[in-house]
């Protein structure tokens, strides 16, 4: 029909947690339907872990830059490798890779220079050293044209949210839960658009380090022994990025760990009482943020969570308590996607989109200049 | 017959002097004869210059690299916007780009690290910032797919000089005048072979600047005017450089602004005397390395000059005394092509054979484990 045939494509993704590398192997239909064929988590080690954190924080000579950018691509090979050894599959049964690559540095500013645009973003893990090493065509840097036609480079997922959630024209929203909110609203009532509703898991996991000395909240358990403290919800809720509009991007710079202890000095709650009203927070602000900024242009039929805060029960009913019973809250595991492997899957769509010459950016969400084709090739030959 | 078509092609060169970049269009031909239709020289601001010189020697942030790969782009793209203009060209005549980029870190080590290599290389001026600013696909990152089967990502350039040179049977070298000199043998008798002689321009230039405030010595004006100090030349022939085996390379490590104060303290020379003897020493290490490394394996017909150096009358007398008749000592003008864009038109025909899926390392000159295709392309779409 359009010449497009069904590719089978790996997706990389590491986030700024910059634990390990998510790896997805899709097949992708011509029409950007796809079956999730088998998906793994590659943990970088520990060191490289502090190793990839340091480049955020300190001065680094350039010769830590350009060995990085060589050893987060063996890295990303090294994941490539762990899922066709679980999955029992030889290289030539890929057709290309899309890579994320690992972002050290993200500066979305309007400032000029004599004349020249200072926005910016940089992904290191050079696709060339993936697609040798793994003997598979490599696509990569996908945000960097976004921003070259004056986007943000940023969010690109919401290409792969109007792919799978789009047909169907059903009033959604894919609510990410990382560390950070964000949110796609993808409807026939306005254009794609996205933004960050502010904090997800960074809170919660900060406290539940701090006081369980455990990553995250299991199934949101702890949430669940706790009493919310709903003053403590509102006064949080008079942050003045929550009155922002879209589109906005916030992070690790607002909702840091010096906000956290501020909180807990503050307020002084119970251990589990401070959890349950961090999960209660997040499921306020974002249902404030749907109020203020969502529902004004469409009405929402369903939510689909997708990423770790998925999986916490809690915070899945709250959110269902503040939508009420009109909404549907649903995961991404409703429609055959792992909430966990979501970014890398997007990451594989892109590719495919590259492969075929089909636009992947989406300017209503990155506030690009026009549709543009996001990502370079490297042939594995 | 190979279904390769003739392309208009622009070749983007910027070496570690970082003044600018030298921009070549040329049109490629299915068997790699060209014709250099326009070159340009853009220069950096002198404050940008400034700017790149200072990641090579300073701890930087993350931003300040993350900013430079998008602003080295933005610079890129205005050397091709010159280019156009003053050859009066619309970018729809140029089939695409290939660039260098800028080096800025460039590590051929053997060690490993927890099983992984620590060779890299780092050049920086983003591809898609170059495509989407002019209109043009490009094609770039060269180096990174050598490295990654095995070989030092250098030199390159042998690619373009086996097919310029190697054509007619002649046995020849290729002689590149830079900083630093280096040189590619390309006979029947062997395989292409390349390795950095020593010094060409670096010291010369370096008393130049500090005796006569110049960039360089002018067509060897002022080395004409000196007389050669055969002792000194004597005394740093010893240098134990000179007698490792190739493939090797040298750079301002070792014939850095500090030796050449060495020199300077040591032997107290006339101004003239010193770019005399300095340009002696130049061509002596030149032809020493000959003696000791090329003809072993092959005799030479024909020396071909390239680089600033080849412009250096009095030089190039030097190296045709040291020679003798025998050897004809020619310049890359006699083959049409200017010695200044040679390394810029070398890289327009690294992304034509790219472009063709032609494998356009030479592992005898890199020491790769095989031939690949280097190059990483981005559409402009």
């Amino acid at each position: 029909m359009n010449g497009r045939k069904s590719k089978y494509v790996i997706g990389l993704m590491s986030g700024t947690s910059a634990d390990g590398v998510d790896a997805s192997l899709v097949r992708i239909d011509s029409d950007f339907s796809f079956e999730e064929i088998y998906s793994t988590v590659y943990q970088y080690p520990l060191d490289f872990q502090r190793r990839i954190k340091s480049l955020f924080y300190e001065n680094v000579s350039m010769k830590e830059i350009c060995v990085m950018n060589f050893l987060v691509a063996e890295h990303f090979s090294s994941a490539v490798e762990q899922l066709l050894e679980e999955a029992d599959l030889p290289p030539s049964d890929v057709d290309f890779i899309g890579s994320h690559g690992q972002t050290v540095y993200h500066y979305p500013t309007d400032d000029i220079e004599a004349g020249m645009p200072l926005k910016s973003t940089l992904q290191i893990g050079d696709i060339s050293v993936i697609a040798k090493n793994t003997e598979i065509d490599t696509i990569g840097n996908f945000r960097t044209a976004d921003i070259a036609v004056g986007g943000n480079g940023a969010p690109l997922v919401c290409f792969a949210d109007e792919k799978i959630f789009g047909k169907d024209k059903v009033p959604r929203t894919i609510q990410n839960l990382g560390g950070i909110a964000n949110v796609t609203v993808v409807s026939q009532k306005c254009e794609t658009f996205a933004f960050d509703n502010g904090p997800a898991n960074v809170l919660i996991d900060y406290f539940m380090n701090k006081y369980f000395n455990q990553p995250y909240d299991k199934d949101g358990k702890i949430a669940a022994m706790g009493n919310v403290r709903e003053s403590v919800i509102d006064d949080l809720m008079k942050l003045a990025y929550f009155d922002l509009m879209p589109p906005k991007t916030t992070g690790r710079e607002l909702f840091s760990y010096q906000f956290a202890e501020e909180i807990e000095q503050k307020y002084k709650l119970s251990k589990e009482d401070m959890i349950a009203t961090m999960t209660a927070f997040t499921a306020r602000s974002i249902a404030d943020s749907y109020k203020k900024f969502v529902f004004p242009k469409t009405e929402i039929q369903e939510i689909v969570l997708g990423g770790g805060g998925a999986y916490n029960t809690t915070l899945k009913n709250m959110l269902k308590t503040e939508f009420g019973t009109e909404i549907a809250v649903k995961t991404h595991e409703d429609f055959g996607i792992s909430n966990k492997f979501k970014e890398a899957i997007a990451f594989a769509m892109l590719a495919y989109a590259y492969y075929y010459d089909i636009a992947n950016n989406v300017p209503s969400c990155t506030g690009a200049s026009r549709k543009t084709l996001l990502g370079q090739y490297c042939k594995a030959l």
